[in-house]
Order: C-alpha cells, then structure tokens, then sequence
C-alpha cells in the first residue's frame, strides 16, 4: 500500500450483523476504500438491497482475488475463514478474522469447543489475538488477527487489570448480559421477537464457548491457574453487552488500589472510559469505546464494563486492531461517543 | 368472619404498581370482596379511572374503619403503613404489609437501610416474614404479615433449600435483573422509556436495601454468619426478575445433591416450579410461580430463579400470605401457569 | 355432551401462538376439559415441554376420534383445517376454525387471497363467521365456526357500528398497527428481535388477506358497495392490535350521534369496553375485551380498538363462540380485566 | 466569521434531548466548534456529567455573551427561546430555534395552540421554516431559523410533493407513529417505560399542536386550501417517526405519476432516499435521512416516510439548515446511512 492511498478493504460474510457492521464501519472511515464484499447467500446482489438503511451499492461476490486488497474482515462462521486465511495471507492480505477460528489461547481446546479438528492448526501461532488494549505492540507486525470475541471483550477488560496487577485471587465469576444481535441474523425460535421480548433467561449455564476463550486468556495474563465461572444472559434490547465480575481482593489490598489500577488503564486507552458510577450500556451504543466502573461492596470488588457487543465487541475492535496494524490513528472511523437516549 | 362469608378486603396505596396488582387479584379472588380501596392521591374518583384496563369501580377514599374489613393489602411507602398498623391490628384486622417496614430480620438495622428511626418496633416482633415457602406454619396464626421484597424472594429460594441442607458455602453471590415496574409508579429520569430501553445497568452496587433484607434472611435460615454480594441490575422490560446465584458446594457434596434438594422443595409447594433448563422470567409473568433451575458449571453450583415481581413477588406473594392465613386453598385466586407468549 | 359434564375439547396446532392460547384458555375453562392435543412437529412428546409456563401435561398426538370430543379448535395453517372439518363435522364435532379457510364472505375470493382453489367450498356455506359481537344468534345453531382474523376482529368492531346505521359514508380508512406474535411463531428474518425491535413499519400495502375479510364483512354488514383502504404496521411489541379508522359522517350526523351509537354498542356487550380516551392495547392485554373510543377531529371520525391479538383476537374470540354455540356463559373463561402495567 | 475558521456554536437547552442531540452532532462537526452550552437546570456542571456516552467536558452555563458565537441552537420549551432571539440576532447570531415559536405559518394561531399570545410576533415574518427540502435558497440569508417539528417533517415530506405537483386532491390524512423521546426528557406517567412498553395507543386525537403546524404549511406550498386529518400515536420504542399518508389522486393521475414525483423529489436531495418498500423506521436511526416510499392500494395512494425524530426531525435537520445557511457542504457532519441492527 502506498502511503498515499486509502487501505483496500473486503468483507467477507458481509450479510451477516458482524459482517454488516464492518462493512459500515470501513465505509465510512477516512483511511480505507471497500472494494469488495463476499457473501454466498447474497452473491449477484447489492449490498444495499441486503441492508437496510446502508447507502454502499457494491455488488456481493463469490471469491476474492488477494492481489485487490490489503485487508480482508472475515466475518464469516467458524472453520469457514480458517480453509481461506492461509491463502490470502500468502497473498499479501492482512486478515483480520471475526469468528471464533483462532482465538482460543490452546487451539489444542477447540476440538472440545467447537467439535470437530482445528481447520488450520499451522496458523493458529502466528494468529494475534486482537484485543488491542491487551496486544497493541504485537498487532503492529501480524498478518493474521483473531477479533475477539463479544462476551470475553468485556469479560477481560473487567477481569486482566486487576489480575495482571496480582491485587485479585485468580478465581473470577462473570454474569454477563447481552443483546440478541448477539445471537447473529439467522432466524430461529430462539432470536423470536414474541420468544425474547420481556424476558431475561440464562443460557450455556453448563459451558460457553466464549467462556473457554476468556479462561484461556485469563491464564496466559496472569501467568497462573485461574478460576472462572461464566454464566451468559439474554436480554431483550438489540445491541449491547454487559459483564459484571465479581472479584476477590488479595490479604491487604484495598479497594482504591484496585479501582486506581482500572482507572489508570483507562486513562491511558483511547476506547476505554472510566466511569464513576456502573455504566449503562446504551451509553456506549454504536461506539467503539468500553465503560469501565469498579464499586466495591463488602469485600467484593463488582467491576461492570459495557460494550457494544457489534462495534467494540466485534467489527469496531476489528478495525481498531486495523488501524493499529497499518499505522493509523487508533480510533480513525470509529464513534469514541455515544448520543444519547 | 363468618365461614360462609366471604373475606371482606381493603387495599391501602392502590394505585400504585403492586397495589392495583393486589386490587387486581382480590377482585378476582373467588374467596373474597374488594370493599374498600385507600389512596390519597386519587381520593374521590373512581379506580377504574386510575388504572387503565381495570373493571373495579369502587370509589378511591381517604380512610378505613377497621371493623368494616377482614384483611388490609398495605401498599404504602415505607414508615406509612407502619403508622396505621397497629390501630387496624387492634381492630382485629390482619395486615398484610407490602411495604419494607417490618422485613428486616433485625429491626436495628432499619435505621441504618431507611435513614429513619423504625416506626413502629413494638410490632416488629409480632410480624410473620411472609415468605410462605419458608414459613408456612407460622403464618396460620399471623396478624402482621410483612411481604417479602421482590429481589429477596428470587434470592431467597434460590439460595435458602441447599444452604439450610448444609450443602453449600455460606458465602453467596447474586446477581438479580428486574424489569422496570420494580421501581414503582413514580415518573422519574431513571424509568423513563428513553433512558431505559435498550439498555443494562447495574445499580446500588455499594449497598441496595434488599440485599440487607436477604441478608438478615439468610442468617436466621442458615442458623449462622452468611456473606452475601447483592447487585441488582435493571433490564428493559415491564416485569419480572431473574436472579442468578452462585453458590459453592461444600467439600465432598455432589451436584445431585444439592439439585436433588431443590427438586424436592419444589415439588412440594405449589407455588414452586423446577425446570430443567434456566427459565425465562417470560414464563412466569402473570402467576404466582417462582420457576427454580440448578445447572453446575465446574466448581460452582448456579441456581436461576425467575418470579414475576408485581405477583409472586409482591402483590400475589401477599394473597398467597392471606390464603395461608385465613385457611383458604393457597393457590386461590393466583394463577399458576402463564400463557405463552 | 350430557349438560352436568364438561365440554370435552381438542386443539389442532396446539403449538403455534393461537394454538397454546386456545390450551391456555381451554384448560383454565371451568365448563371444558382438554382431552386431547394434536401438533404433528410435537407429536409424542409433552405439551409443557413445548410451551414455557405451561403446566398442562398432556402428550401431544397426531390424530383425532371425532367420538373423542365436542369441539375441536382448530389453529391450522389455512387449508389443513378444512381438509378435516367435513370428517370431524360429520362425526358430531363443532368446529371452531383459527384459520382463515371460513372466514370470506364470498368463498370465490379464496383463490385471489390464498392462491389456491378453496378446499371445501361445499362447507363455506355452513361456515359462520364467529365475531359473537354481530353474530351471536347464528352461532347458537353453528358447527363450523369461522372465527376472524385479528386485524379484522378490531377493524370490524371500529367500523361496522356507524355503518350499520347508516351514519357514515361507506369510505373507510383502516391503519392498524400490530404487535408481532400475530406473524404466528415460525422463525424468520421479519421477527426476529434485531430486526423488529425499535422500529415500526407498514407492510402488505399493496394488498392483504385480511383486507379482503374486512372488505367482505363490512359490504354484507353495510349491505351496500364500500371502500376500504387497510394498511397495517408492525409494531415492537409482542402482543396486541390498535386500529385507528377514519370514517366521514354523513352529512347532517353530528358527531354525538355517531359516539353514542358506539357506546350503546359497547354496553350491549360483555367483551367490549367503551373508553373515554383512546384506549392503549395494553389495558386489554391478556383479556377477550375490546376497548373502544371515538373521537372526533375535525369532519372525521376517528374510531380506535384495541385488542389481544391473541385473545380477542384469536384463542379468546373462538372461546367466546364456543361459549355461546353451547350456552354457557358468555365470558365463562375469559378475563373481561387486565393486570396493568 | 472568517472562512478559515470554524462556526462556533452554541447550544441552548442542552440536557434536554434535542439539545443533547444537537451537541452530539455539533461536537463531531468538523466545521464546528462548540464554544458554549446553556442550561439553567444543570449549570456551573460539566456536560459529560449530565448526558451519559457523552465526551462533551464543557461546562453548562447560563447566559450567552452574544459576540462570542456565530449561531445558536436554541432547543428550549416554547416562549423562552422567543424571548432572547431578538438580542441574539442584533447580536449578529444566527439563531436555529428548535422550539415551535417560528413554525406556524400563521402566527396569529399561535394563541390557539398554544395559549399564550406569540412572545415576540415582529420575529415571526423574519422567521425561515427550516426543512431544508422546501426551503433551500430562503435559508441562504436567514438569521432565524425555525426547525420544523418532527411529525411535520415527516407528514410534509410525504405529503408536499403530490400536493405542489397538484396530482391529489388537497384532503390530506396523516396517520403517525412516533417513539417515546418525542416527548422530552421530563419525567412523567406517559412516558414511564412500565405504562408505555408492549402498549400502542393514539393521542391527541382532538387536536395536536403539529396538526396546526402541518396545516398551515400545506395551505402555504398548495396554495390552496387543504384539509388534513392528523393523528399521531405512541410506540415502544426510543426513536424514530413513521408517517402513513392517505392520498387521493386527482381523477385521471395514475399512480406512476405520483410515485415518479417522489423518486424525482428523492433523488435531487442528500437527505431523502426513496424506498422501493415501505422504510421500517430502523434503517433512518441517528442519520438525517428522510426515507420515502409510495404504494398504491386501490385508489388511494399511501406515502410512508421514516425520520429518526431527534435527528431529521429536530437537531439533524437543524443542522442541515446551519450548512445551507453557512454555505457548508449540506450534510456536513451529518449521517447519510444507518447501520443495521
């Protein structure tokens, strides 16, 4: 790419929410052309005619030559991106993956997760996982980076500072709660407007797959065994993700200790915001920025942080990590502020 | 009253959310006549003018002769009732108090919770918590029955049947989600459409007035000290609670034991559902059932516990309460399943 | 059925939204028993395993011995019903239709609406159609009972009134806005929660079925050629129909003329409510009530219904039918109040 | 102003929600500077503290320095914005008053609507109605601006272009749908998320303010006059306007007529897009697009256009006729898509 010129970006899996919303993101972002939109079920259609509201005309397509572009987002379902990353990577291409392919600390775990073989174990190694505010340095060199996913953003934002900091006992509980879109576009009983409305539910109570992804995290950032019990809510409303992390002080650290680490962490990241008091999620609808409280009560530390579960959670923590890989300003194309109500 | 009679009822604070739920019920109540509705707000006009959709149209007054009633539904802010308690009971009347007043197991501590001198402590002693599931017998003889909280009656079965069977930590974290008609009637910023919808937040993260009710509960059932962590969150939507508790089994103690103990209490009350996966609060929203799910993740043992909190959790938690007590069938005029969707 | 024993009832499609609203409503009748559920997708297993909060335990099957039961609810798609009614009529059974294979005032139309020739188009004749507020003389004797669509259930109510007694031009403007469960429970994108949430849309502009029942209803009401123009929205709530009807006075009626004949109407009647203001569809939700008001802005009448689409809509309507077609009382399982909020 | 700098701005009203919105989008202008924020409930406090999501630090004040801003947005109830316009615009500001004072074409109906006489009735002749569709080359000089209402925006955009082209006859009816923050952020019983979730309901039925405000602007742009029937309604949800149009062609127009002067009208502005189905009022949220579409149904012609009612429908809009004003490109700092969900 040549410094003067905008970053060639494609879409693939660009009907999907996640898919969807990078295409909106990229669209609009200063630094980057989209120059090509891969779907399967859309193919041979506009783009605007798949999604409402969306002013991007492109026509979908079925296959990509590497050779167009500098960047692909692959919003597309496991094992899926992982048969066409290697590919594109030995094109050239920066591959910056949304789905779950290469995000787990131990791919030796993804069998158990995901029930069948890891589709590209060579490539799992080279793979960074993209939390930027975790892993800013070593995105700046990778061809191949795992978006993470929408819950563990949120869970690890609450959990690593004071982790990483040794102020909290490696045993963690998150009660997270999440909009639908969550769940992802196709139709089912489950994501039924009548099924869901005025109504909250646990679910994967038994196991999460996202909850092996944030463990694995957990252990590698604090470099020790960690506890973690993760349990998933469905919430009625479109978009947002709020964990809640219940954690336990060390023998004689105190709470401003705690809450001081947050605070610096924030301070020093353009998409966190500390917040004084727990934030709601709408307060960070459509942004890329996650809100950060910690209160204690007794002698648990409650740390929330809320996110949109679409941009910071998915397609804006994927062009964060973009923008980071390629040397932009960090934030350039994504919402730092919310309107509000 | 005579047996062939039916309970003559008065409610006081009906138009309130959980009074005209108590008007709602009663009305309804095959063994009992609505006589007299108390409100100060609305005195002179009719309550069917007050709260839309009711066929109830008895006039709103400003007073009661205890002799003209059999059981008052106390709707009233809290110290409010409390005034009036003691000259109704004295006049032979049961109360049925929806209020805080008389919850707290500790009287001492109401000051500390409601910033006031507790209004009326001579009657604490005398008031029966009216959690039926807990205390069914005690209730037969009761005048002054406090009905429990809408939080501490999710979290109250959720935790009570394993820690008084000894199976678990005395140490438990619930994290319970309200829909909206749980902060009352009242317009304010905070349930304004606009601010809530679409939207997840946790509050009264440092100390909410409920988790002192549990507390104080859970203490006299576990017959020992008892540490709680309380976060109450507000989810979009009218009605119902979810809460999620986190409870750790003793040393040795399997999950079957502890789920085989729930099943058990549930089967045994009428007003108790054992589900075999979490339960939405979607499927309770109308009944007098508090749907209870045990799913072990790992270590931990989480119990899900869904009520509708304007019945089971209030207004039908207290006609369950007055059923008990004046000998009639306890699911009378309570509805125990709940149309779909 | 001899008189001291309960109606002996069956529902078809026991599963879809109007089906689990007929069992809801049949099982808490106090004249019926439910002895047998037909849904062939839930064959073999149990009813409460399909619809959260139910407690009717009843296995589902697939097929039905017309010596087996009195009445048969029917909550088919259109042409699966009529395919049985002829057997299940002959063996004795009154037929309370959910589709809409009866409800066309001229069958000949079914091929327009449906895009198929009408199955049992020798039934047609017998049909009739169940809105009990217009005709409840002709149910008495009915055995097949085409009970309405929603929309038509409330556009009706709004229109036929001032056009029976000839006080309004036969010009009619319904927009009518409806909650989603009345796109029935099969998944798809238009109801998912993502899709239809926070927003609202007009749909079936260019023509829809229910536009022709109502066109039909209301000429064979009128007696006369009518205009109709019917447009439906969608709404993001689960429950609930709002028609909103524009109708010219004729000249010389004045507007009191044409309120009082809707009131007089409305107290003629058991399920209908004439509100001072425009009622919200939640005052009638969960009720067979519709809620109806009239006011005048301008030269027009404007004429608001609100409905459960699902109640007096639907399940409810059929009960109401039933109710009369075997001389019980009218409202005899039926809640004619509504729990707010 | 020098052309080399930006406008500074000042917002007036700024914690109300059109005011908040007309921050939000100033602030992110990038021919803007907002310089001062005026509020009287939360002065001497910093913005940011009111409005949650917002990364707006200034601090509210109150009392505007007249030299110090070259516009002022002026979101404040009715009558008070009047009352400082004069010294604002002999100031040499620019004042966009978002109240309804300048709206109505006929100032002398103001005491009608309102109840008071006009607060400063020598403004109003100099008052430019703001909807940048109508008005373009007026807004050129103007120095107050009168931002249109938000249902008047949406009825007069749906209704306008038929009614200049004269293809319909001028009897206009307009049947709105509008979420809950159209009401303002003061709390109150109808706007209480418990009374106004899952519940759609008509209101001012007997006569709406907009209803004068649309009117007098048909008269104006059919120079004729009109009669028009308005009646808006209540939706759960927190943003968005959809208006459905009844219109009758004149005898002899066909529809392609009517629906080619729309798609005309559409494609010659940047902030209307023309639909080929009915717009869901999801796919126009927090951008400044006005979507469009025309269906025929038997005779009538039925226009439906989606507004997000804080954007195009107040601060948006407010916004687009600053641009003009200042000769900005028209939707600078202002969105053209949406993204979906």
């Amino acid at each position: 790419m040549a410094s003067s010129q905008r970053l060639r970006a494609a879409v693939a899996g660009c009907t999907g929410y996640i898919g969807m919303q990078c295409v909106a993101l990229l669209a609009a972002h200063p630094g980057v052309e989209v120059v090509r939109l891969l779907g399967r079920s859309w193919a041979g259609r506009r783009f605007s005619d798949a999604v409402p509201g969306s002013r991007v005309d492109l026509l979908v397509s079925d296959g990509l030559d590497p050779g167009a572009v500098d960047v692909v987002f692959a919003a597309l379902p496991h094992t899926v991106a992982a048969a066409h990353a290697q590919q594109w990577i030995d094109g050239g291409v920066v591959v910056v993956d949304m789905s779950a392919d290469f995000r787990l600390a131990d791919a030796g775990e993804y069998q158990r997760w995901y029930g069948t073989a890891h589709p590209a174990p060579q490539l799992s190694e080279r793979a960074v996982y993209g939390l930027v505010e975790l892993a800013r340095e070593r995105l700046r060199t990778a061809d191949l980076i795992a978006a993470p996913g929408c819950y563990p953003t949120a869970a690890l934002l609450a959990t690593v500072p004071a982790l990483r900091a040794g102020l909290v006992e490696p045993r963690v509980i998150v009660d997270a709660k999440s909009g639908v879109s969550g769940a992802g576009r196709s139709p089912s009983l489950g994501v039924h407007f009548a099924e869901v409305n005025e109504s909250v539910r646990a679910y994967g109570v038994d196991g999460h797959r996202h909850g092996g992804e944030i463990l694995g995290r957990l252990r590698l950032e604090a470099d020790a065994e960690v506890s973690l019990t993760f349990v998933p809510h469905l919430v009625p409303m479109t978009r947002g993700i709020l964990a809640t992390v219940y954690l336990q002080p060390r023998f004689g650290v105190g709470h401003d200790a705690i809450s001081g680490v947050y605070r610096e962490f924030c301070d020093a990241q353009p998409c966190l915001r500390y917040d004084e008091r727990p934030p709601p999620t709408k307060s960070v609808l459509g942004s890329n920025v996650a809100a950060v409280n910690c209160t204690p009560q007794g002698d648990t530390m409650v740390v929330t942080v809320a996110i949109d579960n679409l941009v910071k959670g998915a397609a804006g923590q994927g062009v964060q990590a973009m923008n980071v890989r390629f040397d932009l300003p960090e934030t350039s194309g994504l919402a730092t502020a919310s309107p509000w109500p």
